[in-house]
């Protein structure tokens, strides 16, 4: 049960993203296929990095046809409705940080899953969960949101955090998952509304 | 007689986009190393990722020193010939759509003998074909023309689709890559000519 | 004891590229956060695609705490003592060079103990040691300095280059390791200080 409920908020997770590269693609003016390649690939790096540096190849985003069959109908739909997408406030970083929660914790369990102590898991987590926003935004030419907006990475860290807590204290992995994606997305839901943030430094120029 | 074929079109491929990347630095007026540097990028990315993804540790392209020739003389080339590639319409472009072609199927064909099944046979196929470009366009500062350009995933998906489709049909190996990467190089090379197009996104300011 | 050494030059490149990743951040103006991530990112991703590529996985970065504590404590210090470290003279490039001849080394050291050939070791010792600079770079949007700087790439190869030397003649780890390192340092830091450089191409427009 723990491995369907795993594989749907994956899923979940997988649309979100790609959701949030697709607009971020067609913000750009990309053409359709672009819009598509690049939901994709937000969608899929992060588990795909997490997949190869776990040893777990080849990754399962590459195997499963389901992965690429979600991030296309999102793709398609932000394409044909952007309009729709658009009005909602600020979109791109809305279901990004769905998805960094989701993601945050299934990357958090994968890792403890195959073994990797509880540093591992926590960091394996957070990288999953903000390896896709990375690369959609390198691949747009923009500083990636991870090196600037409010608590991005600090809320993955609270997601992956509470996953290897629940497991290090064995409760049942089902709600601490649910637990931790929910804190995860509300940090930065909260932090994007109330512009809360860390301190930054002055730039030089 | 498959094998050595492989690595022939391997190493085509390989000098291919090595002149791709050599290009890109000289008309971003690198230096001699920084040349070699993206030719050597450019012409290993792909096949490293599709490696590691695959779990074939380390990537023949960084254990094989013909790789790293092949590169290197395509880069000296490069450097000191440049106007003579100038001189060619669009040879970045040009010689990244052979490499397509011939990584597509190749990465298929890896994938397909390391027991990966279609759907993911193809995605690495693709993934082999398109990351040596991304890669240059990335260290360049430009967005990768996989996001933009003509159709060029969709020539990937195509080389690599018939890899796989021969296999499923037991055709002899040999004639169905030369078919794929002459499709996927066909497509290509259409597409730039005559600036066919997928619908584009209108984009924001 | 070898072991030891190795780890601890490891550690004091991971300072170094740390502080050179967060000297980065910190003149972008990245709030304390995103100085953080671009630390650990610049000190870690050498190694990490080192790990993946020779299947030694999870990378040591992710499951060895020290590594996140070192660039931590790295980027707290740079961030709240930028002052002190850009009165240095081109901080981000004398840190990168340290890190870089350390770095270098060291990847070549753990190739060849993964029983990779010469040319492989060599190829991954100079990937180990560019590895983090250029994901520093890529990550604020600028063209990677292995790219265009000075002899930066000659730099590690040459130090990479003498550890597979002396492991070949059978020569004592230690100090030929600290040959390398020092020799890898020293061409890049004079290149820096006195402008040598090779021939570059004129870009075009």
């Amino acid at each position: 049960m723990y491995s369907g409920f795993v594989t749907a908020i994956d899923f979940i997770g997988t649309f979100a993203f790609a959701i949030s590269g697709a607009t971020a693609g067609a913000r750009k003016g990309l053409d359709l296929f672009g819009v598509l390649v690049l939901a994709f690939a937000a969608a899929t790096a992060g588990g795909i990095a997490r997949d190869t540096m776990l040893g777990a190849t080849p990754p399962v985003a590459l195997v499963d046809w389901r992965y690429l069959a979600i991030s296309a109908l999102a793709g398609l739909a932000t394409f044909y409705r952007s309009e729709t997408i658009e009005r909602l406030r600020n979109p791109v970083q809305l279901f990004d940080a769905i998805g960094l929660g989701l993601f945050a914790v299934i990357g958090a369990g994968k890792a403890l899953a195959y073994g990797v102590g509880p540093v591992g898991a926590v960091m394996l987590g957070v990288l999953t969960g903000i390896g896709g926003g990375m690369v959609r935004d390198v691949l747009v030419m923009q500083v990636p949101g991870v090196l600037q907006r409010e608590l991005y990475a600090v809320a993955a860290l609270l997601g992956a955090a509470i996953v290897v807590c629940g497991d290090a204290l064995s409760l049942p992995a089902t709600p601490v998952a649910v637990g931790g994606a929910v804190a995860c997305f509300a940090l930065r839901f909260m932090a994007m509304r109330y512009g809360w943030q860390l301190p930054a430094a002055t730039p030089r120029t």
